[in-house]
């Protein structure tokens, strides 16, 4: 069975890393985002690791996901509350009182019965998800009219990673934002929600910024996903940030062959061994989530092992019989090869690969 | 919640579409290929499918695969036997009567008590997995020793997909095998084991040939896997099958906004909108598995709106305000923006994604 692990102490220095960026004084600022099960590394390994390091706040992707956090931390968020249709679920949250709802839709403030918590989810230029700027009032009253508890008012930066002037046209809108709504609270006696508009690229960059705001005008939170992981995807010359890759993903060998000079490899005999060779199989595929090797790639294991496309469902050629090898312990070249993001691969990793904690 | 829709005719008009191929009088000879959560489709919606079907035989990734298929199936074979850690699931197995286990070398003969059923994976030419030819003695050797019962010999032909003769080469040494495999079987009074040396591709090319071999020597078994699902990824020019995909993936509407011309939308507002127009983002995103559409990218669903990149991890844009759409029908597309096979982008898809039955 390949393995997929964590190192926790990375993790701890990823956070440290961040600290010193957007200031020692603001560290408890920082959430963390454990969506898409804490972007394949493990939802709950990670609520764990996170929280033993002191991080109070963290944002989930449904109410599954919150609850098999909730013990962990003091203020949950569920992106997307209504995307699993489990009613049993949705109670059990609404019962927490460490659970909030992220709203992204005037509507959906009709599906909390009152006293629920909720957090306004803003449209402020990315175009996405998000109450529109010009309902911001719409949506503040008929949450007062519900009775629902405003916790928290955000929006994403879509511009976190480019260099331009889009990523400052949107934290104008989220000034603009913030202030309608500090003036909605003052009016009705409402406690100010917390603010978050910035999560791991945005906050490395504005936090210096967000800090010389006036108190009430600063963002009260950070909400931290890949960075924490040891990745950002910025444009070169934004910023230059040294974290580490917090997980690393093993495979176990299935058989040896003992090829010949010439010999032929998987399907369609894509690859040839130019000299006689050990070739192994390993027990991972892309059956199991892994992106599918295939002619013309050139990636390497952790120990400098060609992988040799194309890789099957359930396994994966590579020079050698070592018992076990490293696939990846930093997934920016896998990202590369097949020109998308670390994200992607990392959250495409099926759930069922068990997850290790280095000691 | 996105979902994904199973339409069981369409399966059995794929199962008819192959039987015409490979004969009628061959039909029994279809054993259904399950691994990987039946490549994306969900396993157990299928186990049950494709035994309502008639169809007696199955192969499984694992351990844990097979005992959730265990009670539709005469026989359950496991390719992977060893890649769960787990003692407790694997003595489930061994004492079900039904469960077979692939071994694909010579060491794993040591892992089973006496009476367990096995079947030998053989490496004809593929170079991955199995035991190598020259070992085939002491493989069945030592499987007699260990007082194992040899209910199977098998090969994967790597070359079904493409024109050239190394899929004939590979065949003959198939026939070797099996003569070498018949010749033992003589000798020690033992039952013919069953031979399966052809998935969908090979099976569908080379049945007849199969047939007109001495009856002693004709493969007992196809593994159809892919073609069942609808998909075939053969050299164009090798044969024309009319298969039909029976999976449709299914999004539901998150949130609609009204952009105005020359918006931009999502990360990076890579997406531009050439005139005023209604944007909607929908339920699934690559963290569901799903692969991340980016720039460049021209993908429409299947209602023929324009997907905008970059896709999100849990959501992703698409043009108008349906409340659901059908992200795709045919998955052939994708494979094709992403540069791989339709086998690549299903089996990715989270298992937690539900799967409906079309009635």
């Amino acid at each position: 069975m390949p393995y997929l692990q964590i190192n926790p102490h990375y993790f701890i220095d990823n956070l440290q890393v961040i600290k010193s960026i957007i200031g020692e004084d603001e560290g408890h600022k920082i959430a963390i985002v454990l969506k898409d099960n804490a972007y394949g590394h493990g939802l709950v390994e990670l609520a764990k690791i996170s929280s033993e390091a002191g991080i109070t706040s963290c944002f989930v992707k449904n109410t599954q996901e919150a609850i098999e956090v909730a013990k962990w931390f003091e203020h949950i968020s569920i992106l997307y509350p209504q995307s699993l249709e489990s009613e049993t679920l949705l109670k059990s949250c609404i019962q927490r009182e460490n659970i909030y709802f992220c709203v992204a839709n005037i509507e959906s403030l009709d599906l909390y019965p009152p006293k629920s918590k909720i957090e306004l989810k803003i449209n402020s230029g990315m175009n996405r998800n998000g109450i529109q700027i010009n309902k911001l009032q719409e949506a503040l009253k008929k949450s007062l009219e519900n009775k629902l508890e405003i916790v928290g008012v955000f929006s994403h930066n879509g511009f976190g990673d480019n260099i331009g002037s889009e990523f400052y046209a949107q934290n104008d809108s989220n000034l603009h934002i913030k202030r309608e709504v500090l003036q909605f609270c003052k009016a009705n006696s409402l406690k100010k929600p917390r603010f978050h508009f910035l999560s791991s690229s945005g906050a490395l960059r504005a936090a210096k910024y967000n800090v010389s705001l006036p108190i009430e005008l600063q963002d009260d939170l950070y909400r931290i996903g890949i960075a924490l992981y040891g990745y950002l995807c910025q444009d070169s010359m934004l910023y230059e940030v040294q974290l580490k890759p917090i997980a690393s993903l093993w495979a176990k060998k299935i058989s040896t062959q003992l090829l010949k000079k010439g010999s032929r490899i998987g399907y369609g005999g894509i690859s040839k061994v130019d000299e006689d060779m050990l070739v192994s199989t390993y027990d991972i595929g892309y059956g199991d989530g892994l992106f599918r090797v295939r002619e013309g790639m050139e990636l390497f294991t952790k120990e400098g092992l060609k992988i040799f496309p194309r890789a099957s469902m359930d396994c994966i050629s590579i020079q050698g019989d070592c018992e076990e090898v490293c696939i990846f312990d930093d997934v920016r070249p896998w990202a590369e090869a097949f020109g998308t993001i670390p994200y992607e691969i990392l959250s495409h990793l099926h759930s069922y690969i068990p997850k290790k904690i280095l000691q």
